[in-house]
């Protein structure tokens, strides 16, 4: 066992020191490897039911769902891994939406051989992350694949969330007039994610961001401010959000590059690799797009969460959805979305 | 384009014939797969809102909330293909929870160079079979993963529904004295997917069982009936089942080999491949477990969907969990559960 694992894992790792095809074959084997690893690190009494699905008391009211799939490599990167990332994934997507998160599925599709420390050092990430949440892991299902059909472990986490307001969050609700606050530095999670890839080596090492914002977005609600649209800014980084954004809402977003803040090592890589941090990554930063109105309590709240957020820009009427940058030496242009992908794999 | 497809691809095949990294990049590739390949087959108001997750209008009361990986291949087989199997598979799985399914998420995790045909075939079988279940497909995700770390196509599906009634239905309501109920014969999917792979050769073809179960579960409820347990058949079969009931509900579940249906195609393929039909997975069949003086309105219900339905079995009183089997000669045997698996990757 490596020091520092949070606890010891009940499957005895000397028997099964790798997981097998067995261990998805739907019986003993796997009974065993849910009961010791899964149902050990998230128990609660939904999940302790042992049936098909979850029964869950939601009360009255709207809900918010949704799902991601996680493949990054490597499993583990300075900052999270990816049972980190797949509970903090899930929880800002409902977080998105309006919606407290309350309840997480998970999915783990895993390639035969994978060690099993590998498997109960991710449970115990996630089990951390969902406490760290305040969500509950309630279901899940384990596949296995055959060795070379797959890259150690892919997860998916669905989640349902509550939405405790009548407020439309969505796209669509931006209007001319808004403004766009940014809830902290950008960049990080991908660029940690590439320095570990590629070896690189700076005087302090990145960081991944990755982390539950849900926490900070419902002290917006119950300030009782006007929020119209959220998004956190995962692939595709801060340009395709405010492209996806603006391409829904047919308005024009225009974004000062100054106001934007970039961490100095973060900046380094980009340089180093070629990456415009508008297009990295983040896990754990999000865009509010808010009435002009309500910006300043909604920048307080913000900052009390993250010191860098700030206000970097705002919304005005357009034919068509654009988004334009003012650069730092004050020419403007066009932030479009890329056609592919900078970094392949880093959520 | 093959003939026979439901609908033409709108995304051009001749541009994009394989999938490609890009696709998952959170580019504009990628923003085109979903708008072209998912939106445009799955269209509802949730998903059309493109946001980080979907809105619900839930109602009061309780939910429950399921997810299943699939993994299957190969990706199509006589009777369904891994579309249909993942939105039946989740549909299932929430109406054993005794909900009626109303939302699905999809979560698509591609191997680069998957024809995007392939994509359009599995997107359409999942519309189809979300239609036939009476249920939406309201949020997704795409990712992509380099060639030879996947297998073409992994899919996650994640549903939630409601439960209608105050009725527990778990194993853990099981009780000595209550009956247990078949929904048809069994062994069907998971010896459809052997026989492609064995590429044996029948006189019939065998085809998978793969359905929606949830309507004919709701008409249990509708007609007031009183169920203690349902539980679907897949991984590990009518056995694996039938020992997670006995185990949670530290009972005793005889069962009579007699009572059990099998097809005489299915039996041939089990005895030349050397599986037995009791702990082969099937997508399409279910165990009732429900009070005696219930079975035979029940029985009723589940004979309009198959008429193979039956009593096979029943519950008694037992220190530990614990499935017996009385096979045709008389003799009595404890069904246990395999210690791995017999068929890897059936779904």
């Amino acid at each position: 066992m490596t020091p520092g694992l949070p606890a010891t894992c009940p499957l005895p790792l000397s028997q099964y020191p790798h997981v097998l095809m067995a261990h998805g074959g739907g019986g003993r084997l796997m009974n065993q490897l849910i009961e010791k690893v899964f149902a050990e690190s998230f128990r609660n009494p939904a999940l302790d039911q042992r049936h098909d699905g979850a029964r869950l008391e939601a009360g009255a009211g709207r809900l918010a769902f949704s799902t991601d799939s996680y493949v990054v490599r490597p499993l583990f990167f300075p900052g999270g891994d990816i049972g980190t990332l797949a509970v903090n994934g899930t929880v800002n997507d409902l977080a998105m939406c309006g919606a407290r998160p309350k309840w997480l599925s998970a999915g783990f599709i895993i390639e035969e051989g994978l060690p099993m420390e590998t498997l109960w050092r991710v449970a115990q990430s996630m089990k951390q992350a969902a406490a760290a949440a305040d969500v509950q892991i309630v279901t899940g299902d384990t596949k296995v694949v055959d060795r070379g059909k797959g890259d150690g472990l892919y997860l998916n986490t669905a989640g349902v969330g509550v939405i405790e307001h009548e407020q439309v969050i969505a796209p669509g609700s931006v209007q001319p007039g808004d403004v766009v606050l940014l809830s902290g530095d950008v960049g990080r999670h991908g660029m940690a994610i590439m320095s570990v890839r590629e070896g690189l080596e700076f005087e302090s090492t990145i960081e991944s961001d990755c982390a539950p914002v849900a926490a900070t977005v419902m002290k917006l609600f119950e300030a009782g401010l006007k929020v119209h649209c959220l998004r956190d800014l995962t692939r595709g980084g801060l340009s395709a959000a405010l492209n996806e954004i603006a391409e829904v809402a047919r308005v024009k977003i225009a974004i000062a590059e100054d106001a934007v803040p970039v961490q100095e090592s973060v900046r380094g890589a980009c340089e180093i690799l070629g990456f415009d941090p508008l297009y990295v990554a983040n896990e754990g930063r999000f865009v509010a797009i808010v009435p002009e109105a309500d910006a300043p309590r909604a920048l307080d709240i913000l900052k009390q969460a993250h010191p860098e957020a700030g206000v970097i820009g705002w919304v005005g009427a357009a034919e068509r959805g654009l988004v334009t940058l003012q650069s730092r030496i004050g020419a403007t242009r066009i932030l479009d979305l890329l056609s592919g992908e900078q970094l392949p794999r880093i959520c």
